[in-house]
């Protein structure tokens, strides 16, 4: 029988991390394989910036790791996704259809284009963009013109669908790519939480025309700072290396350069960490879903809760691991969000809605009331591989 | 009495740079102080990303060394100039001057903006603006309207002059910040050239309301890829550091962004390398002048071209050395280029022109007969800080 739900009953599995640290933060790097030796090569021959053989490595890993074509490793998540976007085709004006529910960079990227975020609701089946409801609703307002997708409130072109692999969970990527076929929008995947993730055995990152990791310091793989975009359309390939890399054309010694491109490619040195990282990352993801296990016996021995587990379709890296309360305990969010931060166990809500930023409160949005409910019930616990790892040893 | 000018006169001079090298870069970086002690500290610590005391820290040791009140540390120098020109008011349809002959980030800032480049002529003094010319030129193109200055011929409202401090030499900043308070235009120095370079004895990035610094792998400190926004503006500088790390709201754990943000801030690893390269600057900056010295007198014995020397109210950085080429010569510039390059010895011309380039050709400018006579004259010759040590030494 399980025991009835209580703050200090969920605090107190959380407790149990501590064991000899002071802090448990929610999400840390380990850096157990070479970087030491890469990063050191890199300084010993001074090939950290632009060019160096660490950048073709680490996207060369990348690809066979994903599966895509071809992968361009550049500064950061955000900047995959800004070209992304820009690659696909969304102009100034445009719509893009993201969930309200994600970080804020999706959001951010929309609008470097001069583009207008619309907010599409979640599935609490995966956290993430809900693609049979964004089909009902594309039904409802849009209308073709020439072949392309319009707003028929708005009066705007919606371009592309931007869906974002919350925690780590793959959204349904087959009835979403319908969607997009039937009404003609581009598919861009922010795989940006989903490196290790798997949809139907393919990797995350597959499924777009475009998509986009990040190798923050919180993510599963860290560069420091750092991102990649993922293409199976090698033209797309060759035209993000490009632009990323201040659209220069190849001379000797002139400098040349055929658009406004942008200086986003990843200098040497981030890249040399990142293929350390990547080397390593099998380990992290049998540790980190070790520790999602362990989670989730715990958990499960408390009422008025749940530890969200990946949907069926979804083989999940776990980046973020989250327990979301019933309806009728959302009330003791914050409290346990006070009680584990000053016990020095890092524990976080969701992003704000995007859709009640400031910023972006005039943006056309559908009904959202499930991405409301999650935001109110969600907690992100501690998921740094290495307590999976000791969980292991445990 | 000199040697008349010829290839193999100028390409003798290079090849002495050879003695033990099978290639001479035309300037490379050079770690021989703590790198590889922050750098592994970072890695020990696991404070490679977006926070962690070295971006603090090299912050800190910018604003003591430039004589700024604040200094915030980006990812590069592009993205520098792009915060701070959306922070002086540049605003979609606005044009902003800058020179012709610079490197292609200036003119992308002012595209990212939606912004139009207005080009301006350089002068022979300094390579860089020519604040007499300009001021001579918006007398008669501009006209003044609600206090704002304004382009007669295309309507457009002229925000912002981007000087760059080109090769490391300043330009001449007294009678520029006169043009700009006589006119109303904001003044961002592009300073991405010239850390350690000073005008009448202030550090270049000091007389704009914001300024920009690049560390990229080929400058004369580098952090792999990394800039930095200069400010005496201390609310300008709260607001750069706020729009370069996606316009977070301080909270412990929630995540509310109150704007459009970026996500441009510097990783720790990369500000941990920066804190070690500066701590080496003033010996790099003695090095480089040692081979400038060295340069100079060498070239001194030719006919028919000059070895390019600071003007008088700078004291140069000579981050890149150079050459121009009487214009009886200029036929053999490609020559000299070709002849060195295939020697292992790098060199390169100017940039192009950036009027020149196809997305930038439609684009106002004035006069530029000075600049033209520029590129068509001018090489840049190996540069690394330690070509001069080597100096030193014999």
């Amino acid at each position: 029988m399980k025991k009835p739900f209580s703050v200090k009953a969920v605090v107190s599995i959380l407790q149990q991390l501590k064991q000899e640290q002071e802090f448990v933060a929610l999400h840390e790097p380990c850096f157990q394989g070479n970087e030491w030796e890469y990063v050191k090569e890199c300084l010993d021959t001074g090939w950290v910036s632009s060019v160096g053989k660490y950048v073709d490595r680490f996207e060369q890993m990348l690809q066979e790791f994903t599966g895509v074509k071809r992968a361009v490793a550049v500064v950061n998540g955000t900047a995959a996704l800004h070209i992304s976007l820009k690659l696909v085709g969304v102009e100034r004006g445009d719509e893009v259809l993201l969930p309200t529910l994600t970080f804020i960079a999706t959001a951010n990227a929309i609008a470097y284009c001069g583009a207008i975020p619309h907010f599409v609701d979640s599935s609490l089946e995966t956290l993430g963009l809900d693609p049979r409801k964004l089909e009902a609703y594309l039904g409802d307002i849009t209308e073709e013109r020439n072949g392309q997708c319009y707003n028929k409130l708005t009066g705007r072109r919606i371009k592309a669908v931007v869906p974002m692999h919350t925690f780590g969970h793959s959204v349904d990527l087959d009835p979403l790519v319908d969607v997009c076929e039937r009404y003609g929008l581009e598919l861009v995947e922010d795989a940006a939480e989903s490196l290790g993730t798997y949809y139907k055995g393919r990797h995350t990152g597959n499924a777009g025309r475009l998509s986009t990791l990040s190798f923050n310091g919180n993510k599963v793989i860290t560069t420091g700072g750092g991102g990649a975009i993922l293409t199976n359309d090698e033209e797309l390939g060759k035209m993000a290396k490009h632009l990323t890399t201040t659209a220069r054309v190849a001379h000797r010694w002139a400098f040349e350069h055929d658009q406004v491109g942008y200086n986003y490619r990843l200098p040497n040195i981030n890249a040399a960490l990142g293929c350390a990282q990547l080397e390593q990352l099998p380990r992290f993801l049998k540790e980190k879903r070790s520790l999602a296990l362990k989670y989730q016996q715990e958990f499960s021995s408390i009422d008025g809760l749940h530890f969200y587990t990946e949907p069926e379709f979804s083989t999940s890296n776990y980046w973020l691991n989250t327990i979301l309360l019933d309806s009728n305990h959302v009330e003791y969010r914050d409290v346990i969000l006070e009680e584990t931060n000053n016990q020095g166990i890092m524990t976080r809500p969701s992003w704000r809605l995007l859709h009640q930023l400031p910023m972006f409160s005039g943006a056309p949005k559908m009904d959202v009331s499930v991405a409301e409910q999650l935001q109110s019930s969600l907690i992100n616990i501690p998921s740094s591989s290495k307590l999976g790892a000791r969980n292991v040893k445990a």
